[in-house]
């Protein structure tokens, strides 16, 4: 039996704190006199009452959690933050259509980054706050869950982490969820913190600052200006957002050791030498085609190169530029890139370093197997071997990343997309990145989509966000059966 | 100890039947008074001699031939026969550069049928016979290849049939791969005379039954005519070949079954029924956005739909119309259907329906595995249990092959290609089709690419044509280390 009162309790305790976490836009709203706060308040004060007497309804739920209870909690936590995080878009008419501000919320909890909005300037402080917040809070969702829910769950090869993620004692897995989830909460907080000060530095208004600082950490995408990171000409200001997007990208764990001074195991691990290793080729390649085929300075190709290139791979979304002006090459080397995803363990989306790593690995063995048939030869990561049902987990993981975007593709393109933006809607919205190619591109966005696809998209970031298989598994009739 | 006398010795043989085989155009040649005759038996005995003196030097070699000798045998193999099989469209001086008639040769050999020809019909009648018997001898080559040879190599999921050859022993399978090969190929020549003569029924020369028979049997798709099936405007012609090209995209066996009456072990192939789903619901799907989109009879509808359909499904490639002026939503969906290639065992390219039938079963188990971890829950094809092995074998297939597309569009991307053209010429190489989408559609052809553009593409053609894995692994290093 799942046990449905626990997993409301659960769900109404969070949705209480995001109705809390709203009020975070006041300050804003009020220091620059914005119509939005009187949405604000009222968006809260539902959310909070929503959360509050779904929390009393559900006081005397008996604490059993299990495994389904924790991917229906995840799922459709998601979905009610996303319905939730809607209201004041909605109330305050800033996004009229309610499927518009569905998208937009979702894009933002699930740390995606695709917009439906023509003027972004045009938003009151405070909703541009809370749209940068919602992102923030999908970055700290996913950090929580993919280093403490998911190897439990044992989803799309997770469980590789478990005897990763950091604890007091040396290098053991500190079981509690809570404690770890707080470890590297702090670590996401003083890296927002330490962002939004460098960006002050930089010239930024601190509203600025601090929505670009969410959104960075959270691999998330949004910015206040229409243009993106366009908008600021200042190289500083590129340079410090492509090396926190690197960061964001990088698995948390790694960025605790760093902080206590063990770069042994930093650089031991195979993942980040892996995504190191991908993210340089990726910016020399795309740094080397911007000089071929453009008349710009070293540095410039340089910096246009490295943001483009570690904004895409950390699936973050931010554009400095709009790299469709680019030779084709590049834009099609940039779709690719969109598969590719930061590491496991961080906030990026996609399919993740650790499993391309892992796939190549087990692509040579398999050669290998071939030849020696009766010999058994595991892969190895970090130095352990993997089990064959990790490996064959990632495998299935990877087909059906792929399969998911070639019916997506199909149903774009049954919605009028031309293959490009069929291609790019799906690519950047199931990796969780924001802009994509064709239509979809960076200096344009998702408005003219008609609903359904819209719809069709956000399921997509939520499937992405939630490794596929969280969401998958509760549509599987075995999931419902005793 | 690599025993590469035996290798020489077997290649030898195939190279000195395959000079023979060059000398079948030559009835043609004469009879239409064409210039390639002198070209023809020149040809001929340069490949006669080449392949008698090759057999000559090894005739003491030993004769144990293993599992390296065999994979050894098989990739170069492939690339002799396409080496010696475009000497005569060199000395006849028809296809001048070296690159375009290897190009051409590679292409036929592994059954593509991609093609660099600008002006088929300027082409005399003997090289145009020689130029579809390419395809059916790589049929011929490929039926032998993935029914006897590679499951007993172990390639990509491919054992799963060692059980399913026919022999005269009640469904045992009879040991002798020269037995079976020989079974096999008596029905790929009774269905090919039988093609031929529906065609002459249907008013085609005999010069175009044969070479049109010999290329949909081997799914390769080329054609006498530059405007490929649509040079044919009778409706006849366009369901003979469409049922022809459906028969090559099944599993030989099943056909050998079908012959033999045994309807009831054709049926019960779960492969072959979800063959025959697909293809049905592909057309269907087609042709309702034909039917939606363009002022056309239901009939036209369905021929056109279930022509190009069949065509792209068992890798065939002809066409009957440019499907690129359909709506891009039906290119997109034709572009996704490249991928799935025809049954496994039949001549037909691309990941193949058996593969794709076990993800998806795989796929859904694992969603089960999720929630019942500690169960072994085996993948069941025809009513047998797959070994996890196998499983993970297909998978690792599939991921190749899709990073192989990704690697190959961006290749394609930095020669100039544009990402419809780029997709469109590795999903139609790599799945052995022929046309693809953008520049080398179903109305242009691959000539216009630079020289190494052509190169890639061929090891993109005798890579899927074998199976990946029988090619990648000659890349292994521990496959040349004793």
């Amino acid at each position: 039996m799942i046990n449905f009162k626990i997993i409301l309790k659960v769900l109404s305790t969070l949705i209480f704190l995001e109705g809390i976490f709203m009020l975070f836009g006041v300050p804003f709203s009020l220091y620059y006199r914005d119509s939005d706060l009187v949405s604000l308040l009222i968006s809260s004060l539902i959310t909070v009452a929503a959360g509050g007497s779904g929390r009393f309804l559900t006081r005397k739920a008996l604490p059993n959690l299990g495994k389904r209870e924790g991917y229906i909690i995840v799922s459709v936590g998601w979905i009610l933050f996303s319905f939730f995080g809607s209201i004041p878009f909605i109330i305050s008419g800033a996004i009229p259509s309610f499927t518009d501000a569905f998208f937009e919320t979702m894009s933002g909890f699930t740390t995606t980054g695709a917009s439906i909005l023509n003027d972004i300037e045009a938003m009151p402080h405070g909703l541009l706050v809370w749209r940068s917040m919602t992102q923030w809070l999908g970055g700290m969702g996913i950090i929580v869950l993919s280093i403490a829910i998911l190897p439990l769950l044992g989803v799309g090869g997770m469980q590789l982490f478990i005897a990763e993620v950091p604890g007091p004692a040396p290098d053991k897995l500190h079981p509690r969820v809570k404690d770890t989830a707080k470890r590297l909460w702090a670590i996401y907080i003083i890296f927002t913190g330490a962002e939004t000060i460098l960006l002050l530095f930089g010239g930024m208004s601190l509203f600025d600052a601090v929505c670009h600082s969410f959104t960075t950490m959270a691999t998330g995408g949004y910015s206040t200006k229409q243009l993106s990171i366009a908008y600021f000409t200042s190289p500083y200001i590129h340079y410090v957002i492509t090396f926190f997007m690197f960061l964001a990208g990088t698995n948390f764990t790694l960025s605790y050791f760093a902080l206590h001074l063990r770069f042994d195991k930093v650089w031991k691990n195979e993942e980040f030498r892996f995504y190191v290793g991908f993210v340089m080729l990726s910016i020399l390649v795309v740094m080397g085609g911007l000089l071929i085929t453009q008349d710009i300075t070293v540095e410039k190709s340089f910096r246009d190169a490295a943001f483009q290139v570690v904004s895409i791979i950390t699936t973050t979304g931010y554009v400095t530029i709009d790299y469709l002006q680019w030779t084709p090459f590049l834009v099609i080397l940039l779709l690719i890139l969109m598969f590719s995803g930061g590491s496991a363990g961080s906030t990026g989306g996609g399919i993740k370093m650790m499993r391309i790593l892992l796939l190549f690995k087990n692509g040579l063995l398999e050669l290998k197997r071939l030849i020696h048939p009766k010999a058994v030869i595991p892969v190895r990561f970090n130095h352990k071997a993997v089990s064959p049902q990790i490996i064959s987990n990632i495998l299935a993981f990877v087909v059906f990343y792929m399969l998911i975007t070639g019916l997506g593709v199909v149903v774009m393109g049954l919605l009028g997309c031309d293959l490009d933006s069929a291609f790019g809607s799906v690519a950047a919205t199931l990796g969780n990145i924001g802009p994509g190619i064709g239509r979809v591109g960076p200096a344009e966005n998702y408005y003219f989509l008609p609903d359904f696809g819209k719809w069709f998209l956000s399921f997509l970031m939520l499937l992405g966000r939630l490794e596929l298989f969280t969401v998958l598994v509760l549509f599987s009739p075995s999931f419902w059966k005793k």
